[in-house]
């Protein structure tokens, strides 16, 4: 039996990482997803949406290794073996991209850059009134790593920021807010809502009709988190009447986003492919690292996933 | 002779003004510019760009209040009276604003937010390789008050990041260049460049054809000081090459920017009206305040301006 690292992915080849993987560990048995060998070789699967059963099948797999922060996409898999660990990648590069993203379109509302991108086509001089920044109020909903770098970033701009997470957090200069009773709370006092939170059970189609209509009029949403949070018509609809502002997404309850959906015409839609967090090999890699020479010496793993959780 | 204080603004009427230096002074003799009365009774006047000479004409004038944070609009007045003194507003909420409108051009440019866009329009999934936020250079013209707060907002996000000031500066987590020798060296490791400089002799014409060309290839502009810094030709010529990615204008030569210049309707070009960082009364009023209480009382006064430096 060898120590094959299988990279399951479907996105890239992922020779990037067998690249600084190597830089580390020397020469590794690298199998990418086209050419996986014996498969009886894979000790650890490096693994973004993989097929179901996939990793069930590597007889003796030892660790499987989430390429993304979120691992919603191993969780799906119901056959994925019960007894193997699952670590997920804590990626700062990540996390600060996160924050960039939620930060750009943010003060793309703030700032009305949509109606001075119109008064350019109109070669219109035209100040337009502004909201002073202390009556911008911020909501981030999950205050985990990224929350957390996103909430303090926003805080550190001068927004008004409130977190809300599912168990009680306190965080300097942040107002938190936590459970069922805070989450209403913490939606009527939110102009701007940022989604960071997991996909979980508990979270699936938290963004429903209900929670919309408790954001105040004109409030922006914007979702880097998981489309699986949001009720789509439910969106559409809070966008249609004029309740939203509008809402920059990311994430999408099917990826690729379909062509005949709504969302990529809607006028009040910014969409990107879900490129908010890139996984980067630079900083992700030094925690994957670090677990392959812990399980390999037989050490506790760090940045372990609760299949109970989800996180 | 009364004590009135006179606005002195086309721009607006400046009744927030009134109401704000009220609640702090008590009734005042407040004067519009299109209603100045007897001008022999002006001891203050709060000014925005005033006709030549106007100041000038008042007889008993005592202290000049530049609405805006640079003072080159009053500065032009070569008939301003030479042993009257000038005072800026210090606006943490216009200082906080101008940072915004950095950091959302430089995520635009950064995040390639033109290209999704496009993609949006075309219904195209298509993720894009991203540039690496520690390989993206900041760097910003400027390190007063403004440039300060916006060079270390950019390095909390995580880009390298330098400034440029006339004289030498040392500020944490900030790389730091000066003097003629210093601003080459400046351009040269610069990715997006942010101009905040007041315009003085020394800065008219500052960045011209020499200047972007020491960028490197793809480099981004954002300019939200003043535009008598840019050669117009300059600057159009470098984006037409090719050499610069583009350009976020906010300040022009010739305001509002005339309705057949190019930078309308340039594709790589974004023009907002003198939008970037607006005077805010909430926050730029307690110095204006305090110094009105000093000059009544006879201490020195704070924020003064030399006219000799231009800032």
């Amino acid at each position: 039996m060898s120590h094959a690292i299988a990279y399951i992915s479907r996105d890239t080849d992922g020779l990037h990482w067998k690249k600084v993987l190597e830089e580390a560990l020397g020469p590794i048995d690298y199998r990418a997803l086209d050419n996986l060998g014996n498969t009886d070789d894979i000790e650890i699967a490096l693994a973004w949406k993989p097929d179901r059963g996939l990793i069930a099948s590597f007889k003796n797999i030892k660790l499987i290794v989430s390429l993304g922060m979120g691992v919603d996409h191993l969780l799906a898999d119901d056959k994925l073996p019960a007894d193997v660990p699952i670590v997920r990648i804590m990626d700062d590069g990540l996390v600060g991209q996160m924050s960039e993203y939620a930060i750009f379109w943010a003060l793309r509302h703030h700032r009305d850059i949509d109606k001075y991108a119109a008064s350019q086509r109109a070669k219109q001089w035209k100040q337009l009134d502004f909201v002073d920044t202390i009556h911008r109020r911020v909501g981030v909903m999950g205050l985990g790593t990224i929350g957390q770098d996103t909430a303090k970033k926003f805080a550190a701009l001068g927004f008004p920021t409130a977190g809300w997470s599912r168990t009680a957090r306190a965080l300097p200069n942040i107002e938190t807010f936590h459970g069922k009773d805070g989450f209403e709370k913490f939606l009527a006092r939110t102009d701007i809502l940022v989604d960071v939170l997991p996909l979980t059970r508990d979270t699936r189609g938290i963004l429903d009709a209900a929670a919309f209509a408790r954001l105040p009029k004109d409030a922006y949403f914007i979702n880097m988190a998981r489309g699986g949070h949001v009720v789509d018509e439910a969106l559409l609809a809070a966008l249609d009447s004029g309740h939203l502002a509008g809402a920059a997404l990311d994430v999408f309850n099917t990826e690729p986003l379909p062509t005949d959906h709504r969302y990529w015409t809607h006028p009040k839609v910014q969409v990107t492919p879900h490129i908010a967090g890139a996984t980067n090999p630079r900083t992700a890699s030094p925690g994957i690292i670090e677990n392959i020479k812990r399980l390999r010496s037989g050490r506790a793993l760090i940045n372990t996933v609760d299949p109970k959780t989800g996180y």
